[in-house]
């Protein structure tokens, strides 16, 4: 792995004097000691800014470094949905304020097969668990604020950043700053909470990660629009020309999927086809239910697949969210994922940083690729389900288990527990 | 079709006159009228001979043909495992006498993983109701012998069966008999229950039935020994070389499985490689216990397919059983599923015999199909879970979806209800 050259007066050696910690602690090895240097979160999505507010509220240094600015990752549509147990963590630490004034709770969902509308009232199932529909870009939102607020430090618009030293006790990062000038920071622990696309996990040495893909032979697109929701409860519609969603943004904007061939092309959909195969699939039955339409304002090819590497950690590089797995958009766990690894990494280096007990950080693995797993298992499972599969028997398959979800209490009761819980 | 010339004297115009019925009722076309011409059952397994038991208890004469001798179809070792709702329909008819005496019940199974035990007690989950391990030859001998004590009329070592007129209101049967002589026999209805490889199905016009086949890329080595069970409960075990499972069979045979390569053959597993590799994937970290071995009766690889087609009947011809599906072992549902279907046509064509009322024929393929669907969707998801997938990725979610049968209450609920009802 290539180095840079470093700059001469650290990044970190001015954000210490600032801080008022002593330069002298940076590059001792003890546990305690290394307290001192900031951990270095390369990302601010959903995971690394969680992490980056509960470490600062914790008094433990940290730095958050954006390839994006401020406008760009405040505006940037992705998820929507919030479950129950990564609200009440965010507001255990006093980051749901306007989440939970503002956010939707939902807890029974809709499919429409063969034009008739089932709705599946899992909130009940499930111990009254609601989901709480808030667009990720609020998310991130209320996390930079909350952050800036706090005093943390969080660079917007930087490029080129690199790890260094993973395997060591004094890693680095170094990077080139919006005003173009070489920039280093030398830390206790990195957090790669830079998407599947990042630098982090790419600079594990090759062959110290197991990686798992699959690609689930299905393509989405994924339309958004300026169009106020024309239902109450998200739909899931299988339709024999493939599945179609609806699902819960905000009072204004909804989003749609459509199931498409793979490598269709955004190309094949203008938005006439589009809003004439949104009418025909979500089409219901006896019924004066219609689709209100809007302006389309975003309009992309959606690649079903999964990855997963496994650790998520190499050395002091802790991976976080899509870094370290991607999941389909079916089942809503993406950004779900992305905030427990945030919230079992902080509570693993607190307790490092506290008291030098490392066993958190030996675990933070294990501990969050047991969710992760789960989810893809359950993401799958409903992928299958509400999917036409060019099999004709594996369709068939997949309409039996939407058959039995919808008509019995233990196959209710399991998609309950995996999609809201727990 | 090809129809063989027909033998002078029919052998239902003999039946008839042993049995009282009219020869001059057999040519009509009213649907009371047709009683009393008898339903032509092509097959002795489990669905044909409990149809012919049903049908027969209700006066609706049926005449059972067998390509297999007696001593054939009573000793070919098959599935062992009958629902708690498929016993309780052959005791309503009287038929389960032996079974209820002398089969063992069974609420539990085990789940072995990285060589730990984990039980679930599906019966506590699901109402109490259990499993009777009972093997498919002893079903078949109880059916026969209630059938023929009855003075039903079962034709054993019969070939060239071949149905006629299967789409016309004078469906007919022709065979060539254990003397040799060819036979004829006018039918009222058909009941093909001649298994996957039978002539009934292949009867039917091409393109009147939509056929659903998968290849679940998986082959299992199907072992059955004269060895006592080493378990009280069935044991599936997932190790990283594949699946083993360890079934009950009876007080001295036991049925063993071991996933192997697609496109093994039984070549490569002497005895001394079967029972290394059993030994190896039950194994019991820190445990005394031990599999039991005993003399290999039968080694056969057994492809992990399922099929099914739509409608189950064309005509007057009605498909039941592994005629008209045929599922993985996985779940133990085959057997099952094919006394349902012949619970379902018994009380169709008695409907029908009695009142002239052919909903139950209407509904009959719809009837049997949801149920056939709902095992296959089953069955599909517990291959899923218990194999290794040449997909890392998929073998993963298999695990995962284990781990949560094990740890989850919502998802042993689910498979309680699958497996063992409903």
């Amino acid at each position: 792995m290539k180095v840079d050259p470093l700059p001469s007066v650290s990044i970190f050696a001015q954000a210490v004097q600032r801080q008022g910690y002593a330069v002298s602690d940076l590059h001792t090895e003890s546990a305690v000691q290394t307290n001192q240097r900031p951990v270095g979160i390369v990302g601010a999505g959903p995971a690394g800014l969680t992490l980056a507010n509960l470490l600062h509220q914790a008094d433990i240094p940290c730095v958050v470094l954006e390839k994006g600015t401020r406008e760009y990752i405040e505006t940037r549509p992705r998820a929507g949905v919030i479950e129950h147990r990564a609200v009440r963590m965010l507001d255990d630490h006093g980051l749901a304020d306007r989440l939970l004034a503002e956010a939707d709770r939902h807890g029974a969902c809709e499919f429409r097969v063969n034009g008739e509308a089932h709705e599946v009232d899992y909130s009940s199932l499930y111990g009254g668990q609601t989901h709480y529909v808030y667009p990720q870009q609020e998310v991130v939102k209320d996390l930079v604020r909350h952050f800036l607020d706090a005093g943390g430090d969080l660079r917007f618009a930087v490029r080129d950043v690199r790890p260094h030293g993973i395997d060591t006790t004094e890693p680095a990062l170094t990077w080139v700053d919006a005003d173009g000038h070489e920039q280093r920071l030398d830390c206790s622990f990195i957090a790669g909470a830079d998407g599947f696309h990042g630098v982090t996990r790419q600079s594990i040495p090759a062959g110290a990660l197991q990686e798992y893909s699959h690609q689930h032979g299905i393509e989405w697109l994924s339309i958004l629009a300026e169009a106020p929701p024309s239902t109450h409860k998200v739909i899931y519609a299988l339709h024999p020309d493939g599945f179609a969603g609806h699902m819960l943004r905000s009072s204004t904007v909804s989003r749609y999927y459509l199931q498409v061939p793979v490598d269709d092309s955004v190309d094949n959909w203008p938005d006439e086809r589009v809003w004439s195969e949104l009418h025909k699939r979500l089409a219901l039955r006896d019924s004066d239910w219609r689709l209100t339409q809007g302006r389309i304002t975003e309009k992309r090819i959606l690649d079903m697949r999964s990855h997963v590497v496994e650790p998520m950690n190499h050395g002091r590089l802790y991976l976080l969210g899509d870094a370290a797995h991607i999941i389909t958009p079916v089942g809503a766990k993406g950004m779900n994922l992305a905030l427990h690894d945030a919230e079992v990494l902080a509570a693993a280096l607190i307790g490092y940083h506290r008291s030098g007990d490392d066993r958190g950080l030996r675990e933070y693995s294990d501990v969050c690729l047991r969710r992760v797993w789960r989810a893809q298992e359950f993401s799958q499972w409903m992928v299958f389900m509400i999917h036409r599969s060019p099999e004709p028997f594996l369709s068939r398959l997949g309409e039996a288990r939407l058959q039995h979800l919808i008509g019995s209490r233990s196959s209710a009761g399991y998609f309950a527990q995996n999609y809201v819980g727990p």
